[in-house]
Protein backbone atom coordinates (compact mmCIF):
# COMPACT_ATOMS: atom_id res chain seq x y z
CA UNK A 1 0.00 0.00 0.00
CA UNK A 2 1.53 3.38 -0.54
CA UNK A 3 0.71 5.39 2.12
CA UNK A 4 -1.93 8.33 1.84
CA UNK A 5 -0.27 11.00 4.02
CA UNK A 6 1.40 11.97 0.56
CA UNK A 7 0.35 11.77 -3.15
CA UNK A 8 2.42 9.78 -5.53
CA UNK A 9 2.67 9.42 -9.32
CA UNK A 10 2.74 5.51 -10.07
CA UNK A 11 3.93 4.08 -13.64
CA UNK A 12 2.12 0.41 -13.51
CA UNK A 13 3.97 -1.73 -15.83
CA UNK A 14 1.76 -4.62 -16.57
CA UNK A 15 3.97 -6.91 -18.68
CA UNK A 16 6.63 -6.64 -15.92
CA UNK A 17 4.26 -7.13 -13.00
CA UNK A 18 5.65 -4.20 -11.29
CA UNK A 19 4.69 -0.41 -10.55
CA UNK A 20 7.25 2.33 -9.48
CA UNK A 21 5.66 5.43 -7.79
CA UNK A 22 7.03 9.01 -7.15
CA UNK A 23 6.13 10.94 -4.48
CA UNK A 24 4.32 14.23 -5.84
CA UNK A 25 4.50 17.73 -4.58
CA UNK A 26 2.77 19.63 -7.43
CA UNK A 27 1.37 19.15 -10.59
CA UNK A 28 3.19 21.70 -12.73
CA UNK A 29 1.63 21.24 -16.23
CA UNK A 30 -0.47 19.23 -18.76
CA UNK A 31 -0.35 20.24 -22.27
CA UNK A 32 -2.48 17.49 -25.10
CA UNK A 33 -1.12 17.93 -28.32
CA UNK A 34 -1.65 15.94 -31.51
CA UNK A 35 0.62 13.77 -30.72
CA UNK A 36 0.43 13.10 -27.03
CA UNK A 37 -0.51 14.18 -23.53
CA UNK A 38 2.27 15.40 -21.42
CA UNK A 39 2.61 16.60 -17.91
CA UNK A 40 5.08 17.82 -15.21
CA UNK A 41 4.90 16.59 -11.60
CA UNK A 42 7.70 18.26 -9.03
CA UNK A 43 8.42 15.49 -6.80
CA UNK A 44 9.83 15.12 -3.64
CA UNK A 45 12.86 13.73 -3.67
CA UNK A 46 13.92 13.53 -7.60
CA UNK A 47 13.06 17.33 -8.76
CA UNK A 48 10.81 17.52 -11.48
CA UNK A 49 9.40 14.73 -13.30
CA UNK A 50 8.12 14.70 -17.18
CA UNK A 51 5.49 11.98 -18.37
CA UNK A 52 3.91 11.01 -21.45
CA UNK A 53 0.90 9.17 -21.73
CA UNK A 54 1.60 7.82 -18.35
CA UNK A 55 5.02 6.57 -18.94
CA UNK A 56 7.81 8.18 -17.07
CA UNK A 57 10.22 10.22 -19.40
CA UNK A 58 12.67 11.68 -16.88
CA UNK A 59 13.68 13.31 -13.53
CA UNK A 60 15.70 15.95 -12.66
CA UNK A 61 17.92 13.73 -10.44
CA UNK A 62 18.45 10.69 -12.58
CA UNK A 63 18.38 11.96 -16.22
CA UNK A 64 22.47 12.17 -16.33
CA UNK A 65 22.31 8.53 -16.81
CA UNK A 66 20.40 8.53 -19.50
CA UNK A 67 21.75 11.30 -22.02
CA UNK A 68 25.16 10.50 -21.09
CA UNK A 69 24.94 6.75 -22.62
CA UNK A 70 22.41 8.09 -25.34
CA UNK A 71 25.80 10.46 -26.63
CA UNK A 72 29.12 9.67 -25.47
CA UNK A 73 28.99 6.06 -25.96
CA UNK A 74 28.19 6.85 -29.74
CA UNK A 75 30.63 10.20 -29.98
CA UNK A 76 33.72 8.80 -28.22
CA UNK A 77 33.51 5.69 -30.97
CA UNK A 78 33.70 7.87 -33.77
CA UNK A 79 36.96 9.22 -34.73
CA UNK A 80 35.50 12.94 -35.19
CA UNK A 81 32.07 12.97 -35.14
CA UNK A 82 31.29 16.14 -36.85
CA UNK A 83 27.45 16.10 -38.03
CA UNK A 84 24.94 15.10 -35.78
CA UNK A 85 21.32 14.18 -36.21
CA UNK A 86 19.07 13.00 -33.04
CA UNK A 87 15.53 12.01 -33.46
CA UNK A 88 13.17 12.76 -31.08
CA UNK A 89 15.05 13.85 -27.81
CA UNK A 90 12.54 16.97 -27.23
CA UNK A 91 13.72 17.54 -23.90
CA UNK A 92 17.22 18.55 -25.30
CA UNK A 93 19.61 16.99 -22.85
CA UNK A 94 21.14 14.94 -25.77
CA UNK A 95 21.62 17.68 -27.58
CA UNK A 96 23.41 19.16 -24.97
CA UNK A 97 25.95 16.52 -24.51
CA UNK A 98 26.34 15.82 -27.87
CA UNK A 99 27.41 19.73 -27.78
CA UNK A 100 29.63 19.01 -25.24
CA UNK A 101 31.86 17.51 -28.12
CA UNK A 102 34.06 20.46 -29.90
CA UNK A 103 34.43 18.35 -33.21
CA UNK A 104 30.54 18.67 -33.81
CA UNK A 105 30.22 21.50 -35.75
CA UNK A 106 26.20 20.70 -36.82
CA UNK A 107 23.60 18.78 -34.30
CA UNK A 108 20.41 18.92 -35.74
CA UNK A 109 17.82 17.69 -33.14
CA UNK A 110 13.89 16.23 -35.25
CA UNK A 111 11.29 16.51 -32.39
CA UNK A 112 8.00 15.26 -33.54
CA UNK A 113 6.27 17.50 -30.49
CA UNK A 114 7.23 20.93 -29.66
CA UNK A 115 5.65 20.96 -26.85
CA UNK A 116 8.14 18.59 -25.01
CA UNK A 117 10.91 20.75 -26.14
CA UNK A 118 8.66 24.32 -24.65
CA UNK A 119 8.16 22.27 -21.53
CA UNK A 120 11.78 21.35 -20.63
CA UNK A 121 12.77 24.76 -21.26
CA UNK A 122 10.71 25.77 -18.38
CA UNK A 123 10.68 22.70 -16.25
CA UNK A 124 14.00 21.46 -17.30
CA UNK A 125 16.46 24.39 -18.23
CA UNK A 126 19.72 23.13 -17.24
CA UNK A 127 19.36 20.62 -20.13
CA UNK A 128 18.64 23.24 -22.59
CA UNK A 129 21.48 25.15 -21.92
CA UNK A 130 22.92 24.68 -25.41
CA UNK A 131 20.11 25.01 -27.28
CA UNK A 132 21.31 28.91 -28.39
CA UNK A 133 24.69 27.20 -29.68
CA UNK A 134 25.05 28.24 -33.03
CA UNK A 135 25.95 24.68 -33.75
CA UNK A 136 22.49 23.34 -32.81
CA UNK A 137 19.41 23.06 -35.09
CA UNK A 138 15.93 22.64 -33.56
CA UNK A 139 13.31 21.04 -35.88
CA UNK A 140 9.78 20.12 -34.99
CA UNK A 141 8.68 17.65 -37.60
CA UNK A 142 8.62 14.00 -38.41
CA UNK A 143 11.92 12.08 -38.02
CA UNK A 144 10.62 9.22 -39.95
CA UNK A 145 10.25 11.76 -43.10
CA UNK A 146 13.79 13.74 -42.19
CA UNK A 147 15.59 11.13 -42.42
CA UNK A 148 13.97 9.27 -45.81
CA UNK A 149 15.45 12.72 -47.26
CA UNK A 150 18.61 12.82 -46.21
CA UNK A 151 21.31 13.12 -48.57
CA UNK A 152 23.12 9.72 -48.26
CA UNK A 153 26.50 9.91 -46.53
CA UNK A 154 25.63 12.99 -44.72
CA UNK A 155 25.96 12.14 -40.97
CA UNK A 156 28.39 10.88 -39.01
CA UNK A 157 26.17 9.96 -35.79
CA UNK A 158 22.19 9.33 -35.96
CA UNK A 159 21.23 9.07 -32.13
CA UNK A 160 17.13 8.01 -31.98
CA UNK A 161 16.41 9.33 -28.54
CA UNK A 162 12.47 7.77 -28.55
CA UNK A 163 9.83 7.64 -26.33
CA UNK A 164 8.55 3.78 -25.87
CA UNK A 165 8.11 1.83 -29.23
CA UNK A 166 4.01 2.63 -29.25
CA UNK A 167 2.40 5.54 -30.13
CA UNK A 168 4.52 8.25 -32.02
CA UNK A 169 7.88 6.61 -31.55
CA UNK A 170 6.58 3.13 -32.83
CA UNK A 171 8.08 3.43 -36.62
CA UNK A 172 11.50 4.23 -35.47
CA UNK A 173 11.93 1.28 -34.53
CA UNK A 174 10.33 -0.56 -37.59
CA UNK A 175 13.22 -1.64 -40.15
CA UNK A 176 12.35 0.72 -42.96
CA UNK A 177 13.79 3.44 -40.61
CA UNK A 178 16.68 1.77 -39.73
CA UNK A 179 17.50 1.17 -43.33
CA UNK A 180 17.18 5.14 -43.91
CA UNK A 181 19.71 5.87 -41.21
CA UNK A 182 22.15 3.63 -42.49
CA UNK A 183 22.02 5.23 -45.94
CA UNK A 184 22.28 8.58 -44.14
CA UNK A 185 25.77 7.62 -42.61
CA UNK A 186 28.84 8.45 -43.74
CA UNK A 187 31.45 5.23 -44.08
CA UNK A 188 32.19 4.85 -40.06
CA UNK A 189 29.19 6.50 -38.81
CA UNK A 190 27.14 5.21 -35.63
CA UNK A 191 23.99 5.01 -35.32
CA UNK A 192 23.04 4.51 -31.34
CA UNK A 193 18.98 3.96 -29.88
CA UNK A 194 17.72 3.29 -26.98
CA UNK A 195 16.77 -0.09 -26.70
CA UNK A 196 14.69 -0.62 -23.14
CA UNK A 197 15.38 -2.71 -20.36
CA UNK A 198 17.99 -5.62 -21.07
CA UNK A 199 16.00 -7.48 -18.53
CA UNK A 200 12.37 -7.27 -19.24
CA UNK A 201 12.90 -6.33 -22.86
CA UNK A 202 14.94 -8.81 -24.52
CA UNK A 203 12.57 -9.51 -27.48
CA UNK A 204 12.19 -5.65 -28.00
CA UNK A 205 16.55 -5.57 -28.23
CA UNK A 206 16.90 -9.00 -30.29
CA UNK A 207 14.51 -7.16 -32.96
CA UNK A 208 16.73 -3.92 -33.01
CA UNK A 209 19.74 -5.71 -33.07
CA UNK A 210 17.80 -8.03 -36.24
CA UNK A 211 16.80 -5.01 -37.99
CA UNK A 212 20.32 -3.06 -37.48
CA UNK A 213 22.34 -6.39 -38.97
CA UNK A 214 19.84 -6.64 -42.04
CA UNK A 215 20.49 -2.71 -43.08
CA UNK A 216 24.48 -3.50 -43.10
CA UNK A 217 25.57 -2.57 -40.16
CA UNK A 218 28.64 -4.35 -39.31
CA UNK A 219 29.00 -4.10 -35.74
CA UNK A 220 26.07 -4.29 -32.94
CA UNK A 221 26.60 -3.66 -29.63
CA UNK A 222 24.22 -3.80 -26.74
CA UNK A 223 25.31 -1.00 -23.82
CA UNK A 224 23.67 -1.05 -20.11
CA UNK A 225 23.52 1.20 -17.76
CA UNK A 226 21.35 2.18 -14.23
CA UNK A 227 18.45 4.10 -14.88
CA UNK A 228 16.15 4.45 -11.86
CA UNK A 229 13.38 6.13 -13.20
CA UNK A 230 12.68 3.34 -15.83
CA UNK A 231 10.97 -0.19 -15.53
CA UNK A 232 13.57 -2.36 -13.36
CA UNK A 233 16.11 0.68 -13.16
CA UNK A 234 18.76 -1.38 -15.86
CA UNK A 235 18.28 0.07 -19.23
CA UNK A 236 20.36 0.44 -22.75
CA UNK A 237 21.02 1.60 -26.01
CA UNK A 238 22.24 -0.37 -28.55
CA UNK A 239 24.72 1.44 -31.12
CA UNK A 240 25.30 -0.16 -34.68
CA UNK A 241 28.52 1.05 -36.83
CA UNK A 242 28.68 1.40 -40.15
CA UNK A 243 32.17 -0.17 -41.28
CA UNK A 244 34.19 -0.93 -38.56
CA UNK A 245 34.44 -2.21 -35.10
CA UNK A 246 32.88 0.05 -32.08
CA UNK A 247 35.92 0.44 -29.60
CA UNK A 248 36.03 2.21 -26.29
CA UNK A 249 37.30 5.69 -25.54
CA UNK A 250 40.57 5.90 -24.25
CA UNK A 251 41.78 7.80 -21.02
CA UNK A 252 44.02 9.82 -23.23
CA UNK A 253 41.29 11.27 -25.98
CA UNK A 254 38.76 11.26 -23.05
CA UNK A 255 40.40 13.11 -21.04
CA UNK A 256 42.22 15.97 -23.57
CA UNK A 257 38.03 16.19 -24.39
CA UNK A 258 37.33 18.24 -20.97
CA UNK A 259 34.32 16.75 -21.07
CA UNK A 260 32.38 16.40 -17.66
CA UNK A 261 30.57 13.88 -16.54
CA UNK A 262 28.76 11.70 -13.59
CA UNK A 263 28.51 8.56 -14.51
CA UNK A 264 30.17 8.02 -18.42
CA UNK A 265 33.92 7.62 -18.47
CA UNK A 266 36.88 5.82 -20.08
CA UNK A 267 35.82 2.21 -17.76
CA UNK A 268 32.29 2.82 -17.61
CA UNK A 269 32.66 2.42 -21.26
CA UNK A 270 34.59 -1.16 -21.42
CA UNK A 271 32.05 -1.99 -19.30
CA UNK A 272 28.54 -0.80 -20.77
CA UNK A 273 30.29 -3.17 -24.16
CA UNK A 274 30.84 -5.74 -22.37
CA UNK A 275 27.41 -5.93 -21.37
CA UNK A 276 25.67 -9.62 -21.80
CA UNK A 277 22.06 -9.80 -22.37
CA UNK A 278 20.96 -12.13 -19.57
CA UNK B 1 -2.69 4.45 -8.15
CA UNK B 2 -2.18 0.30 -8.25
CA UNK B 3 -4.55 -1.17 -9.96
CA UNK B 4 -7.08 -2.36 -7.74
CA UNK B 5 -7.75 -5.45 -9.76
CA UNK B 6 -4.50 -7.38 -8.44
CA UNK B 7 -2.66 -7.90 -5.26
CA UNK B 8 0.64 -5.82 -4.66
CA UNK B 9 3.65 -5.96 -2.07
CA UNK B 10 5.09 -2.31 -2.18
CA UNK B 11 8.09 -0.98 -0.69
CA UNK B 12 7.70 2.39 0.20
CA UNK B 13 11.80 4.30 0.34
CA UNK B 14 10.28 7.57 2.59
CA UNK B 15 13.58 8.89 2.38
CA UNK B 16 13.89 8.80 -1.29
CA UNK B 17 10.11 9.59 -2.27
CA UNK B 18 9.72 6.77 -4.14
CA UNK B 19 8.23 3.17 -3.97
CA UNK B 20 8.55 -0.37 -5.71
CA UNK B 21 5.52 -2.56 -6.10
CA UNK B 22 5.30 -6.10 -7.31
CA UNK B 23 2.32 -8.00 -8.63
CA UNK B 24 1.86 -11.29 -5.95
CA UNK B 25 0.18 -13.83 -6.50
CA UNK B 26 0.05 -15.89 -2.92
CA UNK B 27 1.89 -15.32 0.06
CA UNK B 28 3.95 -17.98 0.56
CA UNK B 29 5.27 -17.75 4.52
CA UNK B 30 5.70 -15.29 7.58
CA UNK B 31 8.04 -16.64 10.19
CA UNK B 32 8.50 -14.22 13.03
CA UNK B 33 12.19 -15.24 14.20
CA UNK B 34 14.14 -13.41 17.39
CA UNK B 35 15.67 -11.22 15.08
CA UNK B 36 13.13 -10.62 12.32
CA UNK B 37 9.86 -11.31 10.56
CA UNK B 38 10.17 -12.97 7.09
CA UNK B 39 7.82 -13.35 4.55
CA UNK B 40 7.99 -15.06 0.99
CA UNK B 41 5.80 -14.08 -1.79
CA UNK B 42 4.88 -15.50 -4.95
CA UNK B 43 4.93 -12.98 -7.60
CA UNK B 44 3.32 -12.89 -11.29
CA UNK B 45 6.61 -12.22 -12.51
CA UNK B 46 9.34 -12.16 -10.65
CA UNK B 47 9.23 -15.51 -9.28
CA UNK B 48 9.56 -15.73 -5.39
CA UNK B 49 10.05 -12.71 -3.53
CA UNK B 50 12.03 -12.50 0.19
CA UNK B 51 10.99 -9.86 2.27
CA UNK B 52 12.22 -8.78 5.79
CA UNK B 53 10.80 -6.36 8.30
CA UNK B 54 9.49 -4.70 4.73
CA UNK B 55 12.35 -4.69 2.61
CA UNK B 56 12.89 -6.68 -0.47
CA UNK B 57 15.75 -9.00 -0.08
CA UNK B 58 15.59 -10.83 -3.53
CA UNK B 59 13.58 -12.25 -5.85
CA UNK B 60 14.14 -15.26 -7.90
CA UNK B 61 14.23 -13.07 -11.45
CA UNK B 62 16.98 -10.81 -10.65
CA UNK B 63 19.17 -12.11 -7.72
CA UNK B 64 21.57 -12.69 -9.85
CA UNK B 65 22.99 -9.82 -10.36
CA UNK B 66 23.40 -8.92 -6.43
CA UNK B 67 24.76 -12.27 -5.82
CA UNK B 68 27.88 -12.17 -8.69
CA UNK B 69 28.60 -8.68 -7.98
CA UNK B 70 28.86 -9.54 -3.99
CA UNK B 71 31.38 -12.45 -5.11
CA UNK B 72 33.42 -12.51 -8.20
CA UNK B 73 34.97 -9.25 -8.19
CA UNK B 74 36.55 -9.74 -4.70
CA UNK B 75 37.49 -13.63 -5.71
CA UNK B 76 38.69 -12.69 -9.08
CA UNK B 77 41.08 -9.64 -7.83
CA UNK B 78 42.55 -12.47 -5.17
CA UNK B 79 45.59 -13.81 -6.93
CA UNK B 80 44.47 -17.28 -5.15
CA UNK B 81 41.18 -17.07 -2.76
CA UNK B 82 41.43 -20.29 -0.29
CA UNK B 83 39.72 -19.32 2.65
CA UNK B 84 36.40 -17.73 2.52
CA UNK B 85 34.29 -15.49 5.13
CA UNK B 86 29.84 -15.07 4.59
CA UNK B 87 28.21 -12.54 7.38
CA UNK B 88 25.02 -12.55 6.76
CA UNK B 89 24.08 -14.33 3.05
CA UNK B 90 21.68 -16.74 4.37
CA UNK B 91 20.15 -17.09 1.61
CA UNK B 92 22.99 -18.90 0.02
CA UNK B 93 23.33 -17.47 -3.05
CA UNK B 94 26.46 -16.44 -2.34
CA UNK B 95 27.92 -19.22 -0.98
CA UNK B 96 26.82 -20.35 -4.25
CA UNK B 97 28.86 -18.24 -6.41
CA UNK B 98 31.54 -18.24 -4.02
CA UNK B 99 31.87 -22.13 -4.19
CA UNK B 100 32.06 -21.70 -8.19
CA UNK B 101 35.77 -20.70 -7.35
CA UNK B 102 37.70 -23.81 -7.88
CA UNK B 103 40.89 -22.03 -5.31
CA UNK B 104 37.69 -22.08 -2.35
CA UNK B 105 39.22 -25.03 0.01
CA UNK B 106 36.87 -23.77 2.39
CA UNK B 107 33.71 -21.42 2.91
CA UNK B 108 32.08 -20.27 5.96
CA UNK B 109 28.58 -18.65 5.90
CA UNK B 110 27.59 -17.03 9.66
CA UNK B 111 23.75 -16.09 9.27
CA UNK B 112 22.13 -14.58 12.61
CA UNK B 113 18.86 -16.19 11.29
CA UNK B 114 18.92 -19.53 10.74
CA UNK B 115 14.89 -19.04 9.10
CA UNK B 116 16.23 -17.10 6.69
CA UNK B 117 18.43 -20.36 5.13
CA UNK B 118 15.02 -22.52 6.37
CA UNK B 119 12.98 -20.45 3.61
CA UNK B 120 15.68 -19.94 1.22
CA UNK B 121 16.05 -23.71 0.52
CA UNK B 122 12.45 -24.12 0.52
CA UNK B 123 11.86 -21.02 -1.84
CA UNK B 124 14.96 -20.24 -3.60
CA UNK B 125 16.05 -23.96 -3.76
CA UNK B 126 18.52 -22.81 -7.30
CA UNK B 127 20.60 -20.42 -4.46
CA UNK B 128 21.26 -23.50 -1.78
CA UNK B 129 22.33 -26.18 -4.32
CA UNK B 130 26.02 -25.78 -2.91
CA UNK B 131 24.89 -25.91 0.71
CA UNK B 132 26.03 -29.80 0.34
CA UNK B 133 29.43 -28.88 -0.60
CA UNK B 134 32.05 -30.36 1.19
CA UNK B 135 33.93 -26.80 1.73
CA UNK B 136 30.88 -25.21 2.63
CA UNK B 137 30.42 -24.55 6.70
CA UNK B 138 26.77 -23.16 7.43
CA UNK B 139 26.97 -21.38 11.12
CA UNK B 140 23.91 -19.41 12.76
CA UNK B 141 25.90 -17.32 14.72
CA UNK B 142 26.44 -13.37 15.61
CA UNK B 143 28.61 -12.38 12.80
CA UNK B 144 30.30 -9.70 14.87
CA UNK B 145 31.47 -11.87 17.75
CA UNK B 146 32.73 -14.73 14.79
CA UNK B 147 34.77 -12.14 13.21
CA UNK B 148 36.30 -11.07 16.52
CA UNK B 149 37.43 -14.41 17.58
CA UNK B 150 38.92 -15.26 14.48
CA UNK B 151 42.94 -15.95 14.27
CA UNK B 152 44.74 -12.68 12.62
CA UNK B 153 45.19 -13.52 9.26
CA UNK B 154 43.53 -16.36 8.61
CA UNK B 155 41.03 -15.31 5.87
CA UNK B 156 41.51 -14.73 2.00
CA UNK B 157 38.38 -12.91 1.36
CA UNK B 158 35.85 -11.75 3.91
CA UNK B 159 32.01 -10.80 2.58
CA UNK B 160 29.39 -8.65 4.43
CA UNK B 161 25.78 -9.70 2.75
CA UNK B 162 24.11 -7.79 5.32
CA UNK B 163 20.48 -6.17 5.00
CA UNK B 164 20.34 -2.61 5.19
CA UNK B 165 22.43 -0.96 8.31
CA UNK B 166 19.38 -1.02 10.45
CA UNK B 167 18.35 -3.72 13.19
CA UNK B 168 20.26 -6.71 13.37
CA UNK B 169 23.05 -5.77 10.68
CA UNK B 170 23.56 -2.31 11.95
CA UNK B 171 27.00 -3.63 13.94
CA UNK B 172 28.23 -5.00 10.67
CA UNK B 173 28.38 -1.14 9.39
CA UNK B 174 30.08 0.48 12.51
CA UNK B 175 34.28 0.85 12.21
CA UNK B 176 34.57 -2.14 15.28
CA UNK B 177 33.49 -4.29 13.21
CA UNK B 178 35.42 -3.41 10.11
CA UNK B 179 38.93 -3.34 12.35
CA UNK B 180 37.86 -6.89 13.27
CA UNK B 181 37.66 -7.60 9.49
CA UNK B 182 40.93 -6.30 8.61
CA UNK B 183 42.96 -8.62 11.71
CA UNK B 184 41.27 -11.69 10.19
CA UNK B 185 42.55 -11.17 6.84
CA UNK B 186 45.94 -11.79 5.62
CA UNK B 187 47.61 -9.28 3.45
CA UNK B 188 46.53 -9.34 0.36
CA UNK B 189 43.14 -9.73 1.61
CA UNK B 190 39.99 -8.87 0.15
CA UNK B 191 36.80 -7.09 1.95
CA UNK B 192 33.65 -6.53 0.37
CA UNK B 193 30.89 -5.19 1.92
CA UNK B 194 27.25 -4.62 0.11
CA UNK B 195 26.79 -0.81 0.25
CA UNK B 196 23.33 0.31 -1.36
CA UNK B 197 22.60 3.07 -3.61
CA UNK B 198 24.98 5.29 -5.45
CA UNK B 199 22.15 7.55 -6.20
CA UNK B 200 20.61 7.44 -2.95
CA UNK B 201 23.07 6.11 -0.62
CA UNK B 202 26.01 8.90 -0.77
CA UNK B 203 26.88 9.76 2.82
CA UNK B 204 26.36 5.66 3.66
CA UNK B 205 28.97 4.68 1.38
CA UNK B 206 31.21 7.34 2.37
CA UNK B 207 31.05 6.24 5.74
CA UNK B 208 31.64 2.77 4.69
CA UNK B 209 34.81 3.83 2.85
CA UNK B 210 35.96 6.00 5.78
CA UNK B 211 35.67 3.47 8.04
CA UNK B 212 38.05 0.79 5.50
CA UNK B 213 40.11 3.63 5.10
CA UNK B 214 40.98 4.18 9.28
CA UNK B 215 41.24 0.36 9.62
CA UNK B 216 43.63 0.40 7.41
CA UNK B 217 43.10 -1.13 4.12
CA UNK B 218 45.50 0.31 1.33
CA UNK B 219 42.74 0.37 -1.78
CA UNK B 220 39.23 1.17 -1.71
CA UNK B 221 36.96 0.82 -4.73
CA UNK B 222 32.73 1.15 -4.61
CA UNK B 223 31.82 -1.22 -7.38
CA UNK B 224 28.37 0.10 -9.09
CA UNK B 225 25.84 -2.48 -10.89
CA UNK B 226 21.78 -2.07 -11.81
CA UNK B 227 20.06 -4.21 -9.17
CA UNK B 228 16.09 -3.67 -9.94
CA UNK B 229 14.72 -4.86 -6.57
CA UNK B 230 16.73 -2.19 -4.49
CA UNK B 231 14.96 1.17 -4.55
CA UNK B 232 16.63 2.98 -7.38
CA UNK B 233 17.69 0.01 -9.43
CA UNK B 234 21.32 1.22 -8.70
CA UNK B 235 23.17 -0.36 -6.33
CA UNK B 236 26.84 -1.09 -4.79
CA UNK B 237 29.42 -3.09 -3.18
CA UNK B 238 32.54 -1.71 -1.46
CA UNK B 239 35.47 -3.68 -1.82
CA UNK B 240 38.79 -2.69 0.31
CA UNK B 241 42.46 -4.94 -0.02
CA UNK B 242 44.50 -5.50 3.13
CA UNK B 243 47.55 -4.48 0.62
CA UNK B 244 48.14 -4.02 -2.67
CA UNK B 245 45.81 -2.81 -5.72
CA UNK B 246 42.04 -4.35 -6.95
CA UNK B 247 42.90 -4.71 -10.29
CA UNK B 248 40.28 -6.24 -12.80
CA UNK B 249 40.11 -9.95 -13.72
CA UNK B 250 41.76 -10.93 -16.47
CA UNK B 251 40.45 -12.40 -19.64
CA UNK B 252 42.67 -15.41 -19.37
CA UNK B 253 41.99 -16.24 -15.98
CA UNK B 254 38.15 -15.87 -16.43
CA UNK B 255 37.78 -18.11 -19.28
CA UNK B 256 40.22 -20.68 -17.62
CA UNK B 257 37.79 -20.62 -14.23
CA UNK B 258 34.92 -21.88 -16.16
CA UNK B 259 32.59 -19.81 -14.29
CA UNK B 260 29.32 -18.86 -16.04
CA UNK B 261 28.09 -15.82 -15.30
CA UNK B 262 24.56 -13.63 -16.46
CA UNK B 263 26.08 -10.49 -15.70
CA UNK B 264 29.49 -10.91 -14.53
CA UNK B 265 32.59 -10.62 -16.92
CA UNK B 266 36.14 -8.93 -17.49
CA UNK B 267 34.51 -6.04 -19.40
CA UNK B 268 31.84 -5.62 -16.61
CA UNK B 269 34.61 -5.97 -13.72
CA UNK B 270 36.66 -2.94 -15.37
CA UNK B 271 33.73 -0.65 -15.29
CA UNK B 272 32.46 -1.43 -12.20
CA UNK B 273 35.49 -0.52 -10.93
CA UNK B 274 35.30 2.70 -12.57
CA UNK B 275 32.23 3.66 -11.01
CA UNK B 276 32.22 7.38 -10.00
CA UNK B 277 29.70 8.37 -7.02
CA UNK B 278 27.45 10.85 -8.37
Amino acid sequence: MLPSDRKWFTEVNAEAGSAESWSIEAHLAREVTDFQTIDVYRTSHWGNLMVIDGFVMLTTRDNFLYHEMMTHPALFSHPEPKRVLIIGGGDCGTLREVLAHDSVARCTQVEIDEQVTRLSEKYFPELCERNGDPRAELLFDDGLAHVKNLEPGSMDVIIVDSTDPIGPAEGLFGPEFVVDCYRALADGGMFLQQSESPLLHGKLIAGIRDNMDKAGFSTIRTLGFPQPCYPSGWWSVTQARKGGEIEPVSAERFAASGITTRYFNPGVHVGALATQLP
